[in-house]
């Protein structure tokens, strides 16, 4: 692969930081001949792959993994007004096979609810066939004609996880909503990537939804990333599709339908918000690798130390970590330099005289050195992970707090984005108020019944008009 | 989901069988509106994980996976010349973004090579990069006139393991291929499934190949089925990519290559080879549940039955078992039918006085009837799955083997062939003699090298024009 020269940007340089550090670290390579498409490194997409197994983790305690087709035929496709509206200028068409044109135009799915619904209808009878609960992991695409970003802004998103389910009633599919934003949680939780959730206005929520819910992070430079929703879709759907059920008193009634979404955009976030000037940091759940030993075989004793560090790897695998020996012939600096660029959370260093001494000295990614005990390496390595875990928490969510305020004026709000932060200020709900707040402050409202531990939300007079209003998060996005 | 009617139709009426046991097992439902498309139900889509999951242990031991794009633009998919014969009538072409023409056509890859190999020209600089082993699952396209079939002749192969692999040599990338071959026995092994390798000819390799090692199974009505192939690709992609790398003394060479597939047609020879007149018989490594238990509740001590049948499953979880508990509201007999056609290995049946015995009843998929000790449950069980595993694999290698013969005549060859069979004969390898054979049988000449342990691959005069002729496969294909 490349030769690795030059500094990396510095991390407040945030959008050079970010674009050097994906390449740097193997991440993805974005000279791919197509704009907006990437390829996943094997390192990278090591990351994806640990990232996606805990989602699935998670998911399948209520959900079944399954999976549709890619191609939606034209006439699905076009069947709910709403969703049409929202995607029609950014759905890829497939119009030939081979030199033949095709009969009916095919869609690439944006999002599956066009290909999934039409078979709830047929899978749907009676009250006895509810709850459906499913979910796939698939590429979607999207026609962007705004910038492309990797991981932010693709037209082939290779990774995204959706959710469907299909309830008897509206408040069943409320109830699962709620259950989705836990599973959320829970989920950035493990990835120590602070969120914020609310409730997106009625003019930026999902074509064909009753609400939107939203879960966005603060990106190092301030600007809040969506990284899931959840959308209560009422009948919309089910009507359009008809989907319809036999209650227990032999009616036909519509269904209620939830879908929920989490891209790799959770992979933009976990990399944005922990790494720093030295490159990635990676918490040790979704780490390629949670340790790299780096033996130091300078002069005499290389075949003790070699063997040693090997019995080292075994000792840590068996205890299920995720190990990587680096006995390349470079100096330890080179090696260290190479790890931390890639984001390792623990390093062990064993020479000579950590044979005598039966122990081995451990370096975090962010430089804290102590020593684990060789006879009990596993226990003592799995501990010292523990403790960066919630070092990588805790750091995250001081910056999430640092960049929310409460602001009361238009004044207040413009120099609180300009410094780089998101704001609350209490809104009426009144599209026009809304419109105001969003020209002006040159921002987005992103939401209301804001939800954060990072900040308290509380109701005030509207910050345009004066009227009773709610507490509401505006940002700038991506 | 449908109500479950009706007989399945006998194996020996082997086409009928397979399309109703793909939705009566829930694997496929196959009424998504496009011709060609399928949707993985729950069930079927565990068997695909674990089949998989497989795949990717093996792979991982001397492979990376990765992820490439699935659009690749046109000026790419056209560079090399034989590759565009073999594909360009059935590739899938992208041409609008929303209504906007685009600038460049972008294919739905049918296989990536196109995709993959102008990074692998970035990718390679030195001979200190080389080898490169990297393979992707994806699902790929491809535009089919002939007849569709679930899992078998698809519009979109939704699983399409590939392996790509660049060498120095010529003689590396041969030892690539054995390899790789090595690797696929290993794998259908685990599946119970026999194999047949050979060569195809010269006419039947991959496009843009230097030769073509594909393995085939003999599916229930005697067609072959091919299931896996590793392609020799010499060094045609390389000049076309342009992908080279520095020797030690700072010559420029080119690189050599490999690429290797297998599809969702392994869970096509897995459950066409394993079922039989009740439904499915899945392989305990890659069954959905391995385990079935079904508490016998009728009459007293309701409670007591229940709750040692929910410690039965514990048990044999913490064993690493995967195990269903069946508590719904139906006789007994209902459900052994409900869990025999979605082919669960292994029912324990518990009632009051296994209780009191200490057992509880085991039988197999296939009727064998034996007891476990309820204090001893994850070792017996164990035990009886591994007998499961090798009564199938034993079944399925004399299907195999009783499917195979020897001729040395063109009639003798009609009849094998129209018994159903798969036959070896000697071949000169002239084209002339090679068309004659597969014209006048109608079938096709599968390939040389024979390498299989059913049946014996020896030299011989050709079974057309009397020269010294090879061991060569011939039979009718899906
Ligand atoms: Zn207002
Ligand atoms: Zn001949």
């Amino acid at each position: 692969m490349e030769t690795d020269t030059g500094a990396l940007p510095k991390k407040q340089d945030f959008s050079e930081w970010y674009n050097e550090i994906l390449w740097r670290a193997e991440i993805m390579d974005v000279r791919y001949p197509v704009k907006g498409l990437y390829v996943w490194f094997p390192y990278g997409f090591a990351i994806r792959k640990f990232v996606y197994q805990h989602l699935r983790e998670l998911l399948d305690r209520d959900h079944k993994e399954t999976l549709f087709p890619l191609l939606i035929p034209e006439q699905e496709f076009m069947k709910e007004a709403e969703h049409i509206k929202g995607f029609e200028d950014e759905v890829y068409w497939v119009t030939h096979g081979g030199t033949t044109p095709l009969e009916v135009k095919l869609a690439l799915r944006p999002t599956s609810e066009t290909a999934i619904y039409p078979m709830f209808a047929l899978w749907v009878r009676s009250h006895a066939d509810l709850p459906i609960k499913i979910y796939q992991i698939v590429n979607t695409f999207r026609y962007e004609t705004k910038q492309t970003r990797p991981l932010i802004r693709l037209r082939e998103i290779t990774s995204f996880m959706e959710s469907h389910t299909v309830h008897a009633t509206w408040d069943e599919a409320e109830i699962q909503v709620e259950s989705e934003i836990a599973l959320t949680r829970e989920f950035y939780r493990n990835l120590c990537i602070p969120i914020i959730i609310s409730k997106r206005p009625d003019w930026d929520k999902f074509p064909g939804a009753d609400y939107t819910i939203a879960v966005d992070a603060i990106m190092p430079n301030g600007k809040t990333l969506q990284i899931g929703t959840v959308h209560h879709l009422g009948n919309h759907f089910s009507r359009t599709f008809n989907i319809q059920y036999e209650d227990k008193n032999g009616e036909q009634k519509e269904a209620y339908q939830t879908c929920y979404g989490i891209s790799e955009r959770c992979i933009a976030a976990l990399i944005s918000l922990h790494g720093d000037d030295k490159g990635l940091i990676l918490p040790p759940t979704v780490a390629t690798f949670q340790v790299v030993i780096v033996p130091i075989t300078i002069g005499k004793r290389h075949e003790d130390v070699l063997a040693a560090a090997g019995k080292l790897k075994n000792d840590l695998e068996n205890a299920g970590l995720r190990v990587t020996l680096d006995t390349r012939d470079l100096r330890p600096g080179a090696k260290y330099y190479w790890w931390e660029i890639r984001g390792v959370p623990l390093r062990l260093e064993l020479g000579p005289r950590d044979l005598d001494s039966g122990k081995a000295m451990a370096v975090t990614r962010t430089g804290e050195k102590t020593t684990i005990c060789l006879a009990n390496a596993a226990e003592d390595t799995t501990s010292i992970l523990t403790g960066i875990t919630d070092a990588i928490r805790a750091k995250a969510g001081e910056h999430t707090k640092s960049h929310l305020c409460t602001t009361h004026t238009m004044d207040g709000l413009d120099i609180a984005l300009n410094e780089g932060k998101v704001a609350v200020v209490h809104w009426c709900r009144d599209r026009t108020c809304g419109d105001t707040i969003e020209e002006k402050a040159n921002s987005s409202l992103l939401g209301t019944e804001v939800r954060s531990e990072y900040i308290e939300a509380t109701d005030g007079p509207c910050i345009i008009c004066g009227k009773p209003g709610k507490a509401t998060l505006v940002g700038r996005t991506y």
